[in-house]
């Protein structure tokens, strides 16, 4: 790669791609999107090529100053040093902390889990059934909101986003997953916090504009 | 819980708990621990008590200055803001964004697919047997440390440890994960740069000092 590409390697429906499509969002960048097809011919993911760019073969890659980064967290902690305006994180430790705790809940405990390569590992090595995956799918998503509910309901720091009234890392790591539940019709209506904050953020334009429905792919 | 105390809710065998164990050990902090057996009488993680601490019901959390703080990582990178010496992740953003990328390929894309409440859904719900819980378990370290190995051997940044000469969040994570592996009886000869960097990190007194063997749990 040149010192001076500005790409994301991405997929339209992926929800770690989303989030750093968010993140880019709010941040007013525009880098050259490049589609990477996750299911199409075996998943473009795979090729020899793709995995220069990424040796894990997911998705996004950033490439930035002659630089890919991958690991959509990753991303958008380093978006946020190098464009710090506006911030995703607040500036105090603890409340750094929190978002973190939030987006992890998310991005470390239910989206890996039901992640597509190991949906593909449930039906091709353990020979799950549709109602098995799709069980498997909203048990972990279920049980991930639910203590997120709990976390975030009635908590002094929850404002109109999960963390006071502007959006973090944690709702750019919520909106993905929410936009999956509804894709795979898990019930989210005992958890009324995550369903208004989601609310809230899909009604901003870097949001919006980041979703799946919204891409060219 | 008050604003003085301070203290880890730890399990000696968790991979999660260890690393924030490495991290406290590098940093120079001793705070009170607090066992939560995770298997003993269905697992002390799920009582109401404990819920009230995380309610996510998982380990590690720390207490510090009045707040609970759940996540590894999260509390991980909190220690590091509020303690920044030594860093536990390199002062350029590309080096911060490489450390990060590394430990979540750990922290996101292996461990949370084979925590133990996973591997108990596998078996109690999916009924899979020994082997195939086994197997799981194996294609999960082996993939994402074959991933691990093709980003690290041969890179410039890699050093002694995984960026450079001086131990990074990275190695907080990959140590734990290689430690699950032996346990595991994973084979990790195919990851000469992985071992390496175990060995190195092991070495290092925050690190032994950490290890499951040197609990009291």
């Amino acid at each position: 790669m040149s010192a001076t590409e500005f790409a994301l390697y991405t997929f339209g429906p992926s929800s770690a791609a989303y989030r750093a499509r968010i993140a880019l969002n709010l941040k007013g960048l525009s880098p050259e999107f490049r589609s990477i097809h996750l299911v199409k011919d075996g998943g473009a993911q795979h090729t020899a090529a793709y995995k220069q760019v990424n040796p894990q073969g997911l998705i996004p890659t950033l490439l930035h100053e002659g630089h890919a980064i991958g690991q959509s967290l990753a991303i958008i902690e380093y978006l946020d040093e190098k464009f710090p305006e506006p911030p995703l994180l607040p500036p105090d430790p603890y409340g750094r902390a929190r978002v973190r705790q939030l987006a992890y809940m998310v991005a470390c405990d239910i989206h890996p889990i039901n992640n597509l390569r190991v949906r593909q590992y449930l039906t091709a090595t353990l020979k799950a059934d549709q109602a098995q995956s799709e069980a498997w799918y909203a048990h972990w998503i279920t049980l991930g909101f639910a203590a997120m509910e709990a976390m975030v309901s009635g908590a002094a720091e929850t404002g109109k986003f999960l963390h006071g009234d502007a959006p973090t890392l944690a709702d750019i790591c919520l909106v993905p997953q929410m936009a999956n539940a509804r894709r795979f019709k898990v019930p989210v209506d005992a958890f009324p916090a995550l369903v208004r904050i989601d609310e809230s953020a899909r009604a901003l334009p870097a949001f919006a504009k980041a979703a799946p429905e919204n891409q060219q792919d």
